[in-house]
């Protein structure tokens, strides 16, 4: 590659799903304070949806996403990216063997969320907790906000069935327009039970709940897809 | 790589600018008609924003975008792509050269557009062009429609300094809410010199003018990204 194309450069391992890739990058744009185009963050898109299920996948009920996400991570190494953000909450359940796979640094989705929470004031307090069964099952968030100092709360068992995971579906089915109401539903449950924030803890849930209509749920919410591009932009502000 | 990561691949020269890229990617996969988050189409973005600015490098009052494009391209290639898409009209300029230096099919977005006029059943008839000065000027639209039988109307150089350009400015700033205003300004004056249809000509424009107020316009729209997104679907689909 030419001196003149170097330079700090993101890859993104996206295709988890493909909305959620794309819903990254344009994030990752609106939340760049750029006075140009050009000082833009370079970055590269790998939106590979083929990787299989992450829920099934990890309980074994179908085909290992692992070596899917390995190939996208070798595919960014050879592509020139210097760092790696993974918008998929799932697929940090295998974190540990993506980042030990490459010499990459590779950001953390549930650190970013707890940077995010930092930066809105909220440094303790009820988080409710949104996302797929297995993110919650396995407690991707809730040992690392608790040892934060928050509580944390889920959606019970019958309030999955009826509002998270209808709202991830429609989304992954590309129906947008359904997945506000079960989406919204669940926020307020979680609201009844004395959460002082929300966390979207699926890349899916902010596209079910579009940034103009979260002002009318009345409690802060912490969205995984803006907390990972916020953090992707200050690794490359950082410039370490 | 492995052969069960090979198949049909699209590569995507974005960048120009980062948002349009990011936009590409979310009305590929929004039109897309899949049933499953797996069929949707494999897909990788190049989205490089410091590619020099294509309109004063054509008119040689800036750098040479060119090699940044051709970077692009040989990234695709390496990683896989079988066929590219441009979203950006005026890279289209450098159309024949970018197509003669790779082996792989390049989409034109010039064809997608005609190919979606054709698709809304407008055959024949006078269509408003937006753009960048350059690619009015330069006729990139112009001479391809004009061979298909349509009339072409531009806005006047007045009405592009007070509607067409700032819209596609404000898009380049990320001021999103204050590009709507300039931009319906210039469909309405096409609409008023008998545009049966109008087109946006430059990959700004679709953000400008969101899906959602296109109906209160009141005049059939060509939107240059969705109509490069239905080309490489059909691309995607057709299997050569």
């Amino acid at each position: 590659m030419s001196h003149e194309f170097q330079g700090r450069f993101l890859g993104v391992l996206g295709g988890m799903g493909p909305m959620a890739g794309a819903a990254f990058m344009a994030r990752l744009i609106a939340l760049t304070p750029a006075p140009s185009e050009q000082l833009h963050i370079p970055a590269i898109l790998w939106n590979d949806p083929r990787v299989p299920d992450r829920p099934a996948g990890y309980t074994k009920h179908g085909p290992d996403p692992y070596p899917w996400m390995l190939n996208g991570i070798r595919l960014l190494e050879r592509s020139g990216a210097m760092a790696i953000a993974i918008p998929c909450n799932t697929a940090h359940l295998w974190y540990e063997r993506l980042a030990a796979a490459t010499d990459l640094p590779v950001l953390h989705i549930v650190q970013a969320v707890i940077d995010d929470l930092h930066r809105q004031g909220i440094h303790s307090g009820r988080i409710g907790l949104m996302g797929t069964a297995v993110t919650l099952k396995l407690r991707l968030y809730q040992n690392a906000l608790q040892e934060q100092g928050y509580e944390c709360i889920t959606p019970a068992d019958d309030e999955m069935a009826t509002s998270c995971i209808p709202s991830i579906m429609h989304v992954k089915a590309n129906r947008l327009d359904e997945a506000y109401a079960p989406a919204s539903d669940c926020v307020r449950l979680l609201q009844k039970q004395g959460a002082d924030a929300v966390v979207f803890g699926c890349t899916e849930l902010p596209l079910a709940i579009p940034h103009a209509l979260r002002a009318q749920l009345d409690v802060p919410i912490t969205d995984s897809i803006d907390a990972l591009a916020l953090a992707a932009i200050q690794w490359y502000q950082s410039g370490i």
